[in-house]
């Protein structure tokens, strides 16, 4: 065989392909899990790993491989992977360079003529932002057996759909058995989305370990009255009350120097009218940390916080836990073999936590795991800013390549 | 002429008639400012106008008005008033009183054969609640010329309408230029919607001032950014920004006993997602006082702390002003008739600040005005357990009644 070398031009040719998917009149990328958007960047997909001589297969969620089975049907399969849905508004690199970097891999390989001691697939998850649908990391999680095929597909929208008959309508309902391919291990190429390679000068993370992840959805009842006429004493303020809980929890994790984070995203209020007292407010909580010790504190200082403002605002508040993720720690041997290959290229490389949770967290459930990040540029993401240099892009696949040589070399 | 009597059934009948006119699927009445349901409601008032024996008239921003010449086409007309929008979710009883209490009164006076010595009219004014359409109380405010009819119709809504546009659809943008009848003077008829008179055990409320109303809309600017991902210290967070300028509001006014009311009632974030951290937060702020030299004072400390905010958060703040209106005082002789008819019906009497704006506020502009106010259970408004006792109400026309053969004596 010959030296497999990535192709630059293929591969980042492709991530702007397909970050064009999903454009709006304003030019805003927005390619939510099972929407039309998404049904056209699956089948962009699809089409390449055809074209890379890859067999395409899909499972009930939605989760698309792409398979060479490289004359080695009976060992389990290496797997590379992320996901290609977006959040609002999104840039083009989360999650779908994980995708097209483990395509451009598995292409580069077989254009070398390699022959690997196992099977390589490359898998595209449905719903990893979970945004459309809660939780996030769906279609990782029910492939690893954390959650029933059936109740997935059963989760209604923010929007009011179904995800089952989403899925259904864009054509990516597959016939396969989430978890039909047990991997020998998984491998996830993504961009940082933090600012910590950039700020210490570092090409490649070698993520070892995940953050816990806390969702949760608050409800607060108050009472809906005249802003004009109701003394500021006799006020049951759903709004005002959800206003405290915002600002306790930004004074609560932004103290010493914990490493908890927590964000309110989502808030909404009702009736939402200039003159009227709101009467209800919901909104969401979104609290990590690497530390499942304290971020259960966090999540029991938090209800203590809810039951003292009941009692002092006079209102109702209820909690709906919409997903909660233990942290995850990465395969050593893996994180290694990542460190090995960026050393043996002169990339600066360095051991990390991820701040974000990826569907290599759901996947360590179910085979040996790591993660290479490369930099995101002022550590933006979940934004059209979202940026990382082509130059690291490609160092990154690299990387990733070396890995799999190492991980499909045959006995001697 | 007979001794001219309120019908409280024919009240009472109008009062529950027309509060089942924009009932959603849930029961919920919602009678937004020139909508279908508002369009019902009025067709349904000039019809009963017609059955009063008053001549029907719209202006052209669709203020709707039941005239009785009386024989004394001459004279300056007395006009009683309110309005028939309601906010979302709303009781049946504010402005809708008013409207119906001035008819009861006429339709009274004309079957007792009265012989009034000038005109009487009974006015609807359009959008009093603003909920759809800012500014509040728009209807009286371009009548009484505080506002360009032109502009007022290109008004756009909330929902994106624009108010010319909804008035002509729903059939109430009449011919006649606002301000076409000049009254002699102006009364409205209107539940407390607070705790005031209840608490004291009064029966009738003579309003003698009204609060000083502004109103704003902030917009925050931040960064969308990983939820996950991003230090609490690199955040530029609208939502929490947002939330900050809530509770200070709150702890501003509650503090002593200032007089100063503060409602945050609209609240949006953008792009609204439970693991991005908002970009984008827009509220309105509702600030109430009865001394413009306070109201001044609040608005000048909101602008103070947004500016403190802008520096500390790294956001960017802007302001647009929806409406403003100076505390309003009115007319003391008509409010001495209130009291004295009262008294004579036995019905403890007290005076009062008005915390609501009133299409009155705008009236007085034009003319003498006042307010008789009777009490609201559990000073509850703007919500479905708005309520009034049915003999408070009978009380308060039958006070309006004595009120308006007073004004309307003709000489000796």
């Amino acid at each position: 065989m010959t030296d497999p070398r990535i192709d630059a031009g293929r591969l980042l040719g492709r991530l702007k392909a397909l970050g064009d998917i999903g454009r709006d009149g304003d030019g805003r990328l927005t390619r939510l899990a099972a929407s039309d958007a998404d049904g056209a960047g699956r089948d962009a997909v699809a089409g390449w790993m055809r074209e890379a001589g890859l067999e395409v297969l899909v499972d009930r969620i939605g989760n698309l491989f792409g398979l060479w089975q490289a004359g080695a049907e009976d060992a389990a399969p290496l797997m590379l992977g992320s996901h290609i849905d977006t959040v609002i508004d999104a840039g083009i690199h989360d999650g779908c360079y994980g995708v097209l970097g483990g395509l451009e891999v598995v292409q580069a390989l077989r254009e070398a003529g390699a022959r690997p001691a196992r099977p390589i697939a490359v898998a595209a998850f449905t719903n990893e932002e979970g945004v459309r649908y809660a939780p996030d990391m769906m279609g990782s999680l029910v492939y690893a057996g954390g959650l029933g095929v059936e109740e997935a597909l059963a989760t209604r929208g923010t929007d009011g759909t179904v995800l089952g008959e989403e899925l259904a309508r864009i054509g990516h309902a597959g016939p396969h058995e989430p978890g039909f391919l047990r991997p020998h291990a998984y491998l996830e190429l993504h961009i940082e989305q933090g600012p910590v390679l950039e700020r210490e000068g570092a090409r490649i993370g070698a993520v070892e370990n995940l953050q816990g992840i806390s969702w949760q959805r608050v409800t607060i009842g108050g009472e809906a009255n005249h802003a004009g006429t109701t003394p500021m004493s006799m006020r049951r303020d759903a709004g005002h009350a959800a206003a405290r809980v915002v600002t306790f929890l930004r004074d609560r994790v932004s103290r010493g120097n914990s490493p908890t984070v927590a964000t309110v995203g989502c808030m909404s209020f009702e009736p939402n009218a200039i003159n009227v007292i709101p009467s209800r407010a919901v909104f969401t909580v979104d609290l990590r940390d690497p530390d499942e010790v304290r971020l259960r504190a966090e999540e029991v200082a938090l209800v203590r916080h809810l039951d003292e403002l009941a009692e002092m605002e006079g209102v109702t508040i209820s909690v709906e836990r919409l997903a909660r993720f233990e942290p995850v720690t990465f395969d050593a041997g893996i994180v290694r073999l990542i460190e090995d290959a960026a050393r043996r290229r002169g990339l600066r490389c360095r051991r990390m936590t991820s701040g974000a949770g990826h569907d290599a967290q759901m996947m360590a459930r179910l085979c040996p795991a790591a993660m290479i990040f490369v930099p995101s540029a002022g550590g933006i993401s979940h934004n059209p800013r979202e940026h990382t240099e082509p130059a690291d892009l490609v160092a990154g696949a690299e990387v990733l390549l070396e890995v799999v040589r190492t991980l499909t070399q045959g006995p001697g």
